[in-house]
């Protein structure tokens, strides 16, 4: 029995609240849902969202010494936390699997939104295809290969 | 009765002791009493503090969820913390008062201190008046409209 | 019985006409009115509007010869008229009170709207609030101290 | 019987004299009389020319307050006077036409003449086909629509 | 019976021998393979690739003269070719999906594949997972919606 | 009996279908028409349009050879065909005339279509007035001098 | 006998009492008595001053017209005033010296005002040597040569 | 007795397992060990680590309120914590010692890891030595003065 | 027997006609003549000329596939085809030789032909010594090693 | 008896050579004559020249022990020597005159010649006035004060 | 017995004497007395000083062919020099220690002084600790490994 | 007879020794046999090497004087020595042939060796050839005219 951690950053406990134009009106919950109808058998899928970058960074070190792929959303993080790159580079170089997703199309959005300073560690990015791209990332880290 | 939150953000709880020839010997209890005397009768201030970022994050959840005005202080995390803009957003965007404000003049001092990545989504924004950016602040936020 | 000059730059005589969406639709006599109505007894407030960059520079310099304060709307000036600072410098250099407003956030606009070239000499700067960007600095320069 | 107005910026004064390598021998006297005979009947053009930047905004007020049609050479304003831009936008925003010419090939000269900080909100720009920039212009915002 | 675009730009048609450290030694044939096998039924996967600009603008006219969704893997066209942009802003603005995926982590190569001009009209972004970067995207634009 | 030759880049083939609130609905066709009919007698107005870098080199070699004038909306080759810069380059080099046209004002979209690598070496550039671009460019390229 | 005009922009005619630690006490009378007494026998020396653009090149034109030499401290209308620039250019265009002077060194000042946009055009330029440096170019242009 | 202050920023808590290739595999237990023998007699060393900026911060404040000397590993909040900065900053504007130190030399990494925004206010750096980065720090923060 | 690949990008075409001043009055049959006659016995040289970026691609897919040298004259497509790009590395990748050569020095021209994108993949690059620079490739490629 | 040293940089002892179009066919001897004859009684004018950073060093040394002014026309050190900064820096540090001179005009050549990192710390800058710029700082620094 | 070549850079000869304020009032025969004072038994430090890059650059070449390790304050050449970053990169190529010191911190001064072009090279860097950065370097490179 | 002038910058007296994996493993004395050998038949070649900026400068001036081409490796000087650059400018203005050459390709190196301030006075440029660079530049320069 495995599990994937979805990790989610700031401002995403906001879900289905926030900007519904931009995010859709389904929350969080929504999404654990989703990932579980989509998680194939014995893949446990545990959606997790903080706002607090030392919580985010700590949940990686957990993917890392229990061996879990991760999908994650760094929300805002992702144009400035350094810090989250380097925590999310241990578990790529650990040989795990760390997908960067993004709900909406930040080259679509504001200039600042156009910088990520995560996804050069990333093993991928999907981005613009809202729950969708957490769902194509579970897909791919749940494969067989 | 009605509440406005005055945020402050990190090293302002430092405020009388830090910088005094930039900031004053005033700290934030001196500030509590000025916005509390300035305040219009049934006006609760509630004038807090944090060095944390998620902390910041959650009082501005709080405004929106509680639908009052909020004067904030981002002190140094004015220059780069986009999370707090994204949570700074969603109070102006549930159509709430959200000011910015500075005791000094940013633009007077170091270069990195004249980006500010919140501005453009407050309401309005007040530097270099001291404590009475506040007390202005609040003057706004607290009239008939 | 003092004074206090409020001074607009070029474009600010269109006020209540030019783009209503952005600057409400009160004139500059409106404005008038309003501080009058505002200020404290005993100060005059001289509200003054021209398109000439001179002008304003004249303005400024009665202002550092007659010692009273400055609330200035540079208008489109603020991002180019490296003249304008200099004068202005010369009335905060003279140890007065000047304080740089704007009706709309300059930082919710276009690009060349978020840079500044007065206020790094300005005592502050107060933006986004409208026509209560001028009563509250004038608030601010007429209260006792 | 309708009017264009046909604005011309600082050092416009001087064709004739001015560079005649770059902008030919011809004076605005020249211009005027091109333009004179080359206006469908019923249409007066009205050709003036400032150094000025305050008259030169005052003069696209005009326009708006008479609602006729701007062709503007801003000239060296072109490249800084956001003063001008925005009295300029005045002019569009009111449904009116503003065209920015140019005599030469702004393109083709120095590094900062490349940049019209007038460009984005004009209706259209002709530039470097000497006074049949002027022509071409008259001739777009006389045409019947 | 529909149809998805799956279109691939210059040099894509040497994969397999090009450098197979970074993309593999698995060749278009075997993408249409892949992409067939994983289709749901009813559904046809066109796999084209070229290494002219005008061609693969015709193939997205072709996607919005039919009304099918397209997968596209740009190669190096991402980084300058605005006429690809400008025609395939043409298939997300008929309303029709347009997924932009690469092989590869464009992040975690040279600074100049940092960059696309086509990110911003997508209707998302799939990059580095290999071939299933378009698998992942095939599953996406043909979901029920 | 002379010709003009006028020349369309990328995607202009779309024109009536293609975003027709920047574009306007009238098509190539309608532009055939128009500018026959605006056509001094004796002049052949052949206009064309390929999406095709090359073949648009071709086209202006042609002019070249053949000694006629061109009017070309080089579309998104505007901001980085530097070959067709050369080759339009040779045009002018041959003293032959050369206006570049736009359709929508370049300078009121996107930042990338404010840089144009082709106008430092055109005659001259019209833009921003629809079909009237072209006319316009005819009338100049037509007239006697 | 001939003229030499001394031409000075915005701000100076506050020389004396703006920031004499930057400028010294002496005010643009003791400048005009030190060039008087400075000047060689039968050339008078035509000091002015002015706060507006538009008369500062009226002075550039006379002095085209003339034919005199012209000293220039353009002050702050040398970092953004390409209408001074144009008619500047027309003095040095037309074979007269045109000498750039300032009171005190640019490039030891804020960075704004390492950049002229008038030293490009100027015969030469002489900074930072207090009345000296107008004095010097007096000595300049009436050389016998 | 006094204390030194040994601070670890993000991500230090991993050392050791952390890319050893670049860090080594010693991890703070090693550290704490070293500067333990390391220290003078009579000087106590108290190393931390924290990936929460607060918790750091805070640590700041307590060097400043108990008057010791501070290092300070800031690891991935050297390039974009302006909070930490601005608590530094009160160490040594407090006359406290404060010095930075990296374990690798960031100058010969990714670029990003070039600009540190703590320098400009340490007393000095020490950068690429290892744990000895720490061991010269303590000799210097620990000397007679 | 060997051969030699000559290629060159668009408006080459035009030698001899282009800009006799830049390029020298010789074509490229004259290019042809002269190096056949450098050629050393056994070495076929076979000098090729495409306007189009796709074509130019292909060549160097032969050059791959034939295990040849070349001699590239990417011309315009310099500066920005990042198409071609890829597809010369590919022939260096492969242990081949490719030479990047210009007939002129774009170091002594506009600004934007000082930067290649080519050169970081070439073996190494030629320029500015006219038809030599393709002679001396011609030497080097075809030296015994 | 008082001494000047005015100091040449690299290459300035090819004048009268060196490009006469730019300086001029006169070399150092005849500046040498220029300068004794303009020279006041009692001051020595010592003209020294070298292409060697150290040994200009070390000139400006010499006149910090022996309490002289120094002219010095840095020539290509002016845009990268920091050296050469530093050293000039100690003679105006230690009260002593120091005039940066240049016989051409910077800001009318290439972009590179625009900067210069010695500006900031000389007394002043004489530039664009022949042979008589050093005359006219020789002037300047023997004045009685 | 091993030695440690100390070497020092333009204008440091001057210590002692060069701005007090910044680099205090010791010489470098205090510096050589404190190295040798702090130099393990058996290591002879060799202290040297030149202004001239040529001869820095051989003295690194003497480290490189005896292999010694070095100390290297670089001074201003740290900012421009890469004549002497490849010869340092000699050095640690070489497999021996280069350390790069600095008496006060560059962060804290001027801009230009933020960019070291050696640092990428270098062992590590000391920076800010007045003579203590030679000591604590001696220290690193004479320290048993 | 006639003379060529092979001169090489700073650290290329270390080739042979220097990163054998980038400049190759032979010394300036094999380069000598290689130009040697190569030379047609009266021509001396004249290999020489510094460290030293001034030298290679003068070395340059002795080419001017005797009339001799220059082929010249400027190694790092390439991307700061504007010096060297004013000199060797007096080698192609006095209508002498002078080729900078690169033994690897910079290009393919680090950024700062991207850009040399060389090339643009250059009569051509041959890099990455390894000693073939030179050789073909001898070529050149010696072929009949």
């Amino acid at each position: 029995m495995s599990t994937v951690l979805v990790l989610n950053g700031p401002n995403l406990g906001r879900l289905g609240s926030r900007e519904p134009d931009v995010y859709g009106s389904a929350n969080l919950e929504d999404l654990r849902l989703l990932l579980s109808a989509s998680a194939p058998e014995g893949v446990t899928v545990d959606v997790r969202q903080t706002d607090d970058e030392a919580e985010l960074i700590h949940w990686l070190y957990e993917a890392v010494d229990t061996g879990v792929a991760v999908i994650i959303n760094p929300a805002a993080f992702t144009h400035y936390s350094y810090a989250l790159r380097d925590a999310a580079a241990l578990v790529t170089k650990a040989g795990l699997l760390l997908i960067e997703v993004h709900i909406s199309n930040p080259h679509a959005r504001e200039t600042f939104r156009h910088t990520s300073v995560v996804s050069a560690i990333a093993t991928g990015v999907i981005a613009g295809l809202g729950f969708d791209s957490y769902r194509l990332a579970l897909d791919y880290v749940t494969r067989e290969r």
